[in-house]
């Protein structure tokens, strides 16, 4: 079995640009990158000092990996457009099917990073755990290999835990990401600084890892402290959709840890 | 003014055995421990090495300091009876007024510490805000004198201020913490270790504290990513609650990104 040596990215944003990074410092060459923006595909090739383009039919065939690095609804329209036959060829997203790279290659997989990736964050891969799946034993285990040398956190997932997984992340990122967005929003109004909240947010993470989040929960909800979550309502008079999502969140506290639990 | 040497600790759950350590780690003395459950206070009074009392009425008057870490709904009942009438006397909710206390003390306040506090995690008060506010400019500055010898990060915010961020403490704190539970729950169906999702909690909450949560805004809901949002609504149509928390966060991201911000 040939070893992963010669990348090519399809796709210059945030994924594409870490997993870049990855690959070089991880020993390996990314030899190409292409995305539809100038810009994009310009700044990313001239950081590894590579060839770039931004029409796909010129991404150059014989890479031993294609990574495509790409907007959910761009993946159909780019990869059919690939000059490639046979060349291993993968795409990051938690939420697609391996089978959507069936037009692209004969051999195909996913390698998604299960981590938010943002520029200017500089994140190491090596503890971001790595979903693959491919279409053949062979693949993966080519595909493993290749993951292994970026990241101590390989798992081999059907698409079927891969979209739960996304899921769950969406849960666990996005939008408790959103609730720190309007505790920010709910400081502003009293002209108190987001930064007060920090050890606070980091503790909360820290606790939810270390003991899990069922055990870690705390607050006026889980100790059914039906005066402050009134007093809480209260101040939240002239923000409707805040106040509603208050009390959803708060209903469903309750109900999860003062009747049968689980979801 | 005097300095506070002495302080009473009237309750012994998580905050009072934290704010106990923090007090005896900064040189000062813990001189007795009330709580109503024989139980705790004997735990908490065992590790001080002090007396204890389960009786309200046994609290020995003439400490620099009585802090009621107490349940908000046990603070009117329990300070009532307390034997002091002009020594300090504060309690650490972040949702009750100053005015509480009115009957306890003839000099009262309030010492709020921002952080969710835990059995058998250690924190340092060092790097916790905490929050004063008292009846008196003289008992601020004592009581200031106070929160510095156990905290960096002290703030003399009135009610109104300490009220909005207790508010901003649940969406930053309980609230993501539920849905790092829904994550649990989620994964848990197809048999996927919650620990799996650490790197992304904690890189999200590093991320919000850096670069602030509107700016750090990932997934399909910012992308306005219908068809992943669409995916993500199919797998969950066994969880109706669940559902209906997703789509209600995705359209309040979708409005705060898409329409005119803020609130």
């Amino acid at each position: 079995m040939s070893k992963i040596n010669n990348v090519t990215l399809v796709g210059a944003g945030n994924v594409a640009a870490h997993l870049a990074m990855a690959v070089v410092n991880s020993g390996m060459n990314v030899v190409q990158v292409y995305s539809r923006s100038n810009r994009s595909a310009s700044m990313l090739a001239g950081k590894l000092n590579v060839p770039f383009c931004t029409d796909p039919q010129q991404v150059s065939p014989g890479s031993d990996l294609y990574i495509l690095a790409l907007s959910d609804d761009a993946i159909t329209e780019i990869s059919s457009l690939l000059p490639i036959t046979d060349e291993l060829a993968v795409h990051t997203s938690g939420s697609l099917d391996l089978n959507i790279l069936n037009g692209t290659s004969e051999n195909t997989g996913v390698f998604y990073p299960l981590q938010t990736f943002s520029k200017n964050r500089d994140i190491s891969l090596r503890n971001v755990p790595v979903c693959i799946e491919t279409n053949s034993p062979e693949n993966t285990e080519k595909l493993a290999d290749f993951a292994a040398a970026l990241s101590d956190k390989v798992y081999c997932f059907p698409s079927e835990k891969r979209k739960i997984l996304h899921l769950a992340a969406v849960f666990a990122c996005n939008f408790p990401n959103f609730l720190f967005s309007v505790s920010e929003d709910l400081l502003a109004l009293k002209n108190i600084p987001f930064d007060i909240l920090a050890p606070l947010i980091q503790e909360t993470a820290a606790k939810a890892v270390a003991v899990s989040p069922a055990a870690a929960q705390t607050g006026p909800a889980i100790r059914n402290d039906i005066q402050t979550i009134g007093a809480h309502l209260d101040l939240l008079h002239n923000e409707p959709a805040i106040r509603d999502l208050y009390k959803i969140i708060t209903e469903m506290i309750i109900r999860k840890h003062h009747q049968n639990g689980s979801l």
